[in-house]
């Protein structure tokens, strides 16, 4: 059931008078459950209480921390129709993108369950002593990676589950060891609420220390600014808009200590077309790119904005038939009337500019949110000396910049903001004739692409989510798959330490069995004294 | 020989007309020498060599990178008996401590050398794809680490070899294959100018690209902001002061794209002292601290600078023994009149606070930029009431700060900002009645020692250097070791890439034969296909 209320730790509470409700897009209308905005003594609780549980959840054993990330996964499943049913209400998508984020979730929280029940993770570095070294002895030294402390994560509006309550920030963090506070995504309050419920069931049944998670509700950006001001706060993590996430880095970037704020922010996912494989598959490109930028009425970061090609026949030929097969395509759903509402007003400050001619514009919308699906098409030359045009437009949008030659295409990428991912549409045989180009592109990006389309994040060890701000604010961590752990830890060191009280990952005996690194060496061995 | 001119890549350009002089501090007379700082066209000229230069570095093989780092290393060796005596002249310490940092230099260098020539940092981690996989196939995803770009390093006042031209960040930098930037510090710019022609020779001799490192000299603080503010620049090293740091991570934080800045910066290094091994052998530890607190006139980022302890006989008798063991060590010179006078003025600022009081206070000062070593002692309330006695006093300086009880000591560190260093002195059996203590001083510092002194740096894989801010900017890295290098790289994602054009570390036969992480499994076998 959903109250309406915040969690602070583990009891729920409602002391605030400002109160918001959702809005289901599809039958436009206001949904029904009143949900209650966060106090500022809440939540000076609700971190009370992390700062508390940390001295307790940051030694808990990652075998314990596995069972809690098991628990919230099945507590979710158990929730069964009515997340699925409270998703679809609140964001307008249709009930087999909620059941496949559902699964993504649970695969998140599972992974992440593997990595801290096995526990190598932690790359646990021991350099033993040497009395005998000259000019002086060795010191034994250990090291391990520890959390950082109590986090805040920013539900993100496009992805209810994936990225929001127990998403992939949440997740992460919990498995590092840092008690976790979610400012829940106004939008989708009550699937965030839900998913509250079950990590809060799931803390009891592992007994998890109160405090290890609290739900807050806000519409406005208050909330948000207070707990990333908070001195108790050690790390954020946000996924939205490239205002916002600024906004929170900039709050962050003042405190008397400043903290890392990880936010996966704007794209605009460069796709370069080459010659040779839009004389050949033109057609077939048009068909799969149509696919990608309407997908989920292009609310997704990988969201190919913009498409670079050479001026020729079949870059025309291009044109032509994405601009039909985006017209066969049936406008969807968006997130949230505002969501629409900002989509407009973007997507119109491009087509207004100069030099921007629309080759494709569905217009046959029969519902209110339904996104009009737009693209356009501008000169390399028009793009390169009007910044406007970099302009991310969330939503089923996307630009072709037409240049005049390699040259201009490679000026083009060289002057783009960072992005995500970058596309490479190539022949084999003709992709090395564009190694420069290429060599800029991977400059800009976090994941490049051959032949395929930047939509569709894997979750797995090997992805990088994230790339040169915009794109995210540190491009040294990814915000998809296990490597996200590390935006919350620190390594630490442990001097001569006494071995009975070091921490297991570094005693002498290895007894959790973990891979380490012993004087340089990988390996699963134990210390002999 | 010593020409006062900046290196803008391999090219000597001296342009401006602001110089300055090194100045030696033993003589208590300025250098010879005239420095000319470098011009802001000369430093646009810099990064824009280091832009170009780093298309082509980035992607250098590690052998390479590594036949570049021995060269440097050999150089430096090869500049012999001028580059210690330059040292001394310049900096008023001992030839001991020169040739002393020089091997750690050389040390430092060799180590990334070997990291990089056998190569598996990068952490390549390979997911193969899956045609099969339902729902949806699974791609082929391979991950690497690859280098920011440009980063600007910060000569550090206090360690004119180890972390300044050819320090820890340099070594980290270049071997990472980032182009270099060195802002030289003013104090020895003739130790740093003999360095960069060092690195400038065997970047020729080994062949890498000209803008790969340039050497800036500056005796204010414009340089540096033109540095960090220009969008060429990825990432900062710093280490100093917390003030100059902070500027700079300010600084870095306003621009457009926001970049990371690793900053290590104060610190004053809490000592434990536990009652038993204060009862034991408080006389023993007495003197092993009195050397540690005045070890190069106190001016290491590690310098013991605050001893807590619970108020007990044995204590007072401590107090007793430092004061009479500071009184037989002869005082030494400090690096500059600059710092010596910053030192009196924090040192008086401390000692003239209401409650403290003065235990030692060597005063039989022989000649100018002799440190005065200073003991001061106050009671834990009075350290808990006033924020100015955890002003960090950069010299042979320490504050013993004797609490109520348990409660008040852990109180005291609960309050600590944070820290590089805790150590704590303790006998065996009595650790585990602290360990509420000792988990409080873990959540404040980077590195514990258990019945050691903070100074002295192992350079080794286990050694963490950084801590939670003020200690350094970021406490997810370390700046000492090889997996400092991890500062100035990112993680970067190839989606399904033609096999032959991936970078040579994610080739499925593994040409470099380095340990891999293919399909969640650590190997260094090849993939069949």
């Amino acid at each position: 059931m959903i109250t309406g209320k915040n969690y602070i730790g583990s009891k729920l509470s409602a002391k605030g008078n400002i109160t918001f409700t959702t809005f289901n897009p599809e039958s436009n209308k206001d949904n029904t459950i009143v949900f209650t905005e966060v106090t500022s003594a809440e939540i000076d609780e609700a971190i009370a209480l992390a700062i508390k549980c940390f001295q307790e959840y940051k030694s808990i054993s990652g075998l314990k921390k596995a069972g809690f990330l098991n628990a919230i996964a099945n507590e979710i499943l158990a929730l069964d129709d009515v997340l699925i049913q409270t998703y679809c209400l609140e964001s307008g998508l249709p009930e087999e993108r909620a059941k496949g984020e559902r699964a993504r979730t649970i695969g998140q929280l599972r992974n992440f369950a593997n990595l801290v029940s096995e526990g190598s993770w932690v790359e646990a570095t021991i350099d033993t002593a040497n009395p005998y070294r000259k000019p002086i002895p060795k010191l034994d030294i250990r090291k391990v990676s520890i959390p950082l402390g109590p986090v805040v994560v920013f539900g993100a509006s496009n992805f209810p589950l994936a990225y929001s309550t127990a998403g992939g920030d949440t997740a992460a963090a919990l498995a590092a060891g840092c008690p976790v506070l979610v400012k829940s995504h106004p939008m989708h309050a009550g699937t965030g609420a839900l998913v509250a419920s079950a990590i809060i069931k799931a803390a009891k049944k592992t007994g998890m220390p109160n405090g290890v998670f609290s739900n807050l509700n806000s519409a406005g950006v208050k909330v948000g600014q207070q707990l990333v001001l908070h001195p108790g706060i050690k790390a954020v993590g946000f996924t939205g808009s490239t205002k916002a996430g600024r906004a929170l880095l900039d709050l962050a970037a003042k405190r008397e200590e400043p903290i890392p704020v990880f936010a996966e922010m704007g794209s605009i996912n460069p796709v370069v077309l080459l010659p040779k494989a839009l004389e050949n598959r033109h057609k077939e490109i048009a068909k799969t790119f149509a696919n990608s930028i309407t997908l989920g009425a292009g609310q997704f970061c990988t969201n190919p904005g913009l498409l670079l090609g050479v001026k020729s026949e079949s870059l025309a030929n291009f044109i032509d038939h994405l601009s039909e097969e985006i017209l066969t395509i049936n406008p969807t759903c968006m997130l949230h009337p505002s969501m629409k509402d900002k989509y407009e007003i973007n997507q119109k400050k491009i087509v207004s500019q100069e030099h921007v001619s629309v080759v494709a514009d569905y217009q046959k919308i029969a519902k209110a949110n339904y996104a009009e699906q737009v693209v356009v098409t501008v000169k390399g030359k028009d793009f390169l000396t009007n910044p406007i045009l970099n302009l991310e437009v969330f939503g089923p949008f996307s630009m072709i910049v037409q240049c005049e030659n390699k040259n201009e295409l490679q000026e083009v990428i060289t002057n783009l903001e960072g992005q995500l991912t970058g596309t490479v549409i190539s022949e084999d045989d003709e992709l090395s004739d564009f190694s420069e180009v290429i060599s800029s592109l991977q400059n800009k990006v976090g994941r490049i692409i051959f032949n395929g389309v930047p939509t569709g994040v894997e979750v797995c060890e090997s992805m990088v989510h994230g790339g040169p701000y915009p794109a995210s604010t540190d491009s040294r961590f990814s915000a998809v798959g296990i490597s996200s752990i590390k935006r919350w830890v620190r390594p630490f060191s442990y001097q001569s330490w006494p071995n009975h009280l070091l921490p297991k990952e570094l005693q002498n005996d290895n007894p959790l069995k973990i891979f380490r690194t012993v004087n340089r060496k990988s390996t699963k061995d134990e210390i002999k004294k």
